[in-house]
């Protein structure tokens, strides 16, 4: 368990920042050397070798040693342990979400009532004049 | 798409701590005051209340005050762009578990080939004896 809980800091801690988000995005397309990974990002490649230990640590990322350059692969496998603890949540968003829509619904209704109500009224006032 | 990235910035972030997870464990069993919140854990209720402030700035905590009490309660609806995120990842790690699963398969189908052919060698080995 405790190594569970360790598993998903490292997780939701390399998910928390928008360099190492974009770094997976990058990856999702395929594997790249780290001067790749780390050249649309504005910081030096030591700041950018340091997101990709956080998203190494996390298992994110692996990294293979080809001759003398460091190619870097995701590994999306450890975000499926962050999803499966989210979902434990996943009926207390979904009745917040049905009554956000529900609110939606008797607010169209409310407005639609409104709305005839208004066209009932200008009818009225055509027919009098 | 900044505010969209920063509020996954908070919502990863609050979830990379085992005490704020626990937490948020606490408040899915129903809202507490910030003293129930924190008894738990082996900490002071300074230290807490910073927990809990964390997990207020990413939305995932409301807290209500009523007379002298402040009553903290769960808001899980953030979460939901964190898997919604994450999500994007889902064919990546399924295709990994797909490649799991058939080594799986194959390493069962491996030991139940070798051991029927044990069963054999023992069957003809009785058969001579």
């Amino acid at each position: 368990m405790v190594e569970d809980s360790e598993r998903l800091d490292t997780i939701f801690h390399a998910l928390s920042d928008p360099t190492r988000r974009a770094m997976l995005n990058g990856l999702a397309r395929g594997p790249c050397n780290v001067g790749d990974l780390a050249a649309p990002f504005d910081m030096s490649l030591a700041a950018a070798s340091k997101h990709i230990k956080v998203l190494e640590k996390a298992g994110l990322v692996k990294r293979s040693v080809q001759g003398r350059t460091h190619v870097c692969s995701l590994d999306a496998l450890p975000m499926h342990a962050g999803v499966e603890w989210m979902r434990h949540y996943e009926k207390f968003w979904n009745q917040q979400l049905d009554v956000l829509e529900a609110l939606l619904v008797a607010e169209d209704r409310g407005e639609a009532k409104k709305q005839t109500e208004t066209n009932t009224d200008a009818k009225k006032k055509g027919s009098k004049s």
